[in-house]
């Protein structure tokens, strides 16, 4: 990656740590690596404030350089941090919400005689909310072909198919468009394989997780998503995978019919594409998240669909999220978030709808939010498409 | 999940924990909540050494049962636990190794009054390196159908295919047999999608992880893996995808060739061939991991491969691997692991050669440790197929 790209977004992290105190930095989780060094390598990137940033790599090992230097345990790393003329940290940040609790307690006593504070994690996803316009660029060509790999996914379907089949068939047009599989997720405890497919009542099905829909899995070990349920006439589906192309978690969602669905679907479903228009057209820098939830929620009392909004039974907390290297970054579009839009902002917003005995409707779709408003990241037919 | 089934597990936990004087352990991380309690879900699995189990469960909100208790927060666990008649914990364990450190010490202030230490994870990785009969069985199905997906690739093979090309269409027959796709490793850093396709000299390309061999990758956002390179005659390629049908991480790797090899490769093959078969023949209870890595050495060297054995420029320092709900399970079978063998175990295998200007050699198979030796739970053809 450009090395001025590198800097621009360690510089934002930079401008942070300065308001908190914080004179160093070390980076050790794949995320934060990925946006401070372009890459994913088993090491360190050691960031001072005042300094350029050093890399200290364990593997691979074919990793140089003028600031790469090899290491082999983080014990090395006061020794290593002096020999490169840099002083030790007297307040130095680690990633407290992602490294284990022995692995942060390993590396803090490396470093006896600094201050070491947990917000690393915290802090770097701040700095990581506001998008670069590379970063913003990347999500925009994501789109892209995430939106070529859902339009050919009436060409896949065959009647009699299993949601598991149908989900099989979209993951590889997915992965055939570029879509690198693998979904990023904050937290340690959320799993999720490439994305879902819900179709019919299983949409109901609550899910471990503070997710927008549920659905049963096809294992015990992997709840959510498909469970495997023949596909039948009347039944709406709901395609919703992670469109990770270029590492960045692009989210958008479309909603597909076995034949006609009842009339109230189609209103449902129209019902979440106002809500969506509504949306886009009140946000803009400056304007709160939770005032984006709340005319959402109003919308969808007056439609009389509020006891199937975001889910029945157990509903998700939030009509929207941030994107970016993890499908859950800041801001979050939800009740009393007072947070306020900010260009640079991408965020996924998916009012959706589940109606018992037809399955999900609604829309999603990927923002960025420009000077005066947002721009849609993922363009493709919003319509139900009748498979 | 039978509970007399979870039962033993829970029991031989506790065995542990009551060695090391622990009178209660929370459970908090997937692999362990499948482990004990059978499925993911967002909550707290008690384990007290001398009471059954409690689950405090967020999410999914409808888990009902005699010791299912719902709780919104972990603060609320004191309380909890005195309600159901238990004493709260003198000495309580947490898992130090997987829960953030931000996760570990919010949990353990729930708890002021008790001694709360870290070994939850490695304690219970103890536990689980010794599979109960119904596991055993889960990965002998796993093997089944995991051959069963590898059976079929020579029919999804075409002249002109790239290598990740390859792979989509093998991850899908995968998925078609069962697999769940998701590939859990122990450690936060490690992450890989499915498992890898290595053709040609790719395959020497370091990793980041302590993986056999690497792969470039098709993003800098996940290194490994097959890169975007046209298969060409001559070329050797490797199949290693994790065969995850039920939970379990199965693990199979098998050699394909596009046309006919060099000579050099053919005797490369035989070479791990014969490393497998001799480490076969003298696994058993009571043998060190050591002895069984040394052995498989001393044959490479003897045979000439040496500078080509578990990868070139950047080595992988272990022949085999535990494998369980993570595909890095206890034992490893490596230089200097004084750790024997015994009944229950079940490990990975794989002597590989990379030859340069060729590819990938070697085999890979599940095993199981029986009271008398071993037993092969990935059967299928292990000769190179020619594509």
């Amino acid at each position: 990656m450009l090395q001025p790209e590198l800097k621009q977004r360690r510089d934002k992290i930079r401008v942070l740590m300065a308001q908190r105190g914080i004179d160093a930095a070390l980076i050790a989780c794949n995320v934060n690596l990925i946006y401070t060094y372009g890459t994913v390598v088993s090491g360190y990137l050691y960031l001072p404030l005042e300094s350029p940033a050093r890399l200290f790599v364990k593997r691979p090992n074919n990793i140089t350089g003028e600031h790469v230097l090899p290491v082999r345990k983080p014990e090395q790393l006061p020794e290593l941090i002096q020999e490169c003329g840099l002083p030790l940290p007297k307040k130095l940040m680690l990633e407290g919400d992602e490294l284990s609790f022995t692995e942060y307690n390993r590396l803090a006593a490396c470093f006896p005689e600094a201050e070491v504070v947990p917000c690393g994690s915290s802090l770097i996803r701040q700095a990581r909310s506001i998008k670069t316009v590379m970063e913003i660029e990347i999500f925009r060509r994501s789109g892209v072909a995430h939106a070529k790999a859902y339009e050919q996914i009436p060409s896949v379907y065959r009647p009699g198919m299993t949601d598991r089949q149908l989900s099989i068939e979209i993951e590889r047009l997915m992965r055939l468009e570029g879509c690198l599989g693998i979904f990023r997720v904050f937290g340690q405890s959320m799993e999720i394989f490439m994305g879902s497919l819900l179709a019919g009542d299983n949409a109901a099905a609550p899910s471990p997780y503070d997710f927008a829909l549920g659905g049963e899995g096809l294992d015990p070990s992997l709840p959510g998503g498909a469970n495997g349920s023949l596909l039948q006439a009347g039944q709406s589906l709901m395609v919703d995978m992670g469109g990770n192309f270029y590492g960045y978690m692009g989210d958008m969602s479309r909603v597909f019919s076995i034949g006609k669905l009842p009339e109230k679907a189609y209103a449902a479903h129209q019902t979440c594409l106002e809500v969506q228009e509504a949306i886009a057209n009140m946000a803009k820098p400056g304007v709160a998240c939770e005032d984006l939830y709340n005319t959402a929620v109003k919308m969808v009392e007056e439609a009389g669909f509020a006891d199937y909004f975001m889910g029945v039974g157990q509903k998700a907390k939030f009509i929207g999220h941030g994107i970016g290297l993890e499908i859950n970054e800041a801001p979050v579009i939800a009740p009393r978030m007072k947070q306020e839009l900010e260009p640079g902002m991408v965020f996924a917003l998916e009012p959706k709808i589940v109606l018992p005995g037809v399955g999900p409707l609604g829309i999603e779709n990927s923002w960025v939010v420009t000077t005066e408003g947002v721009e849609k990241l993922t363009v493709c037919n919003e319509e139900i498409i009748e498979l």
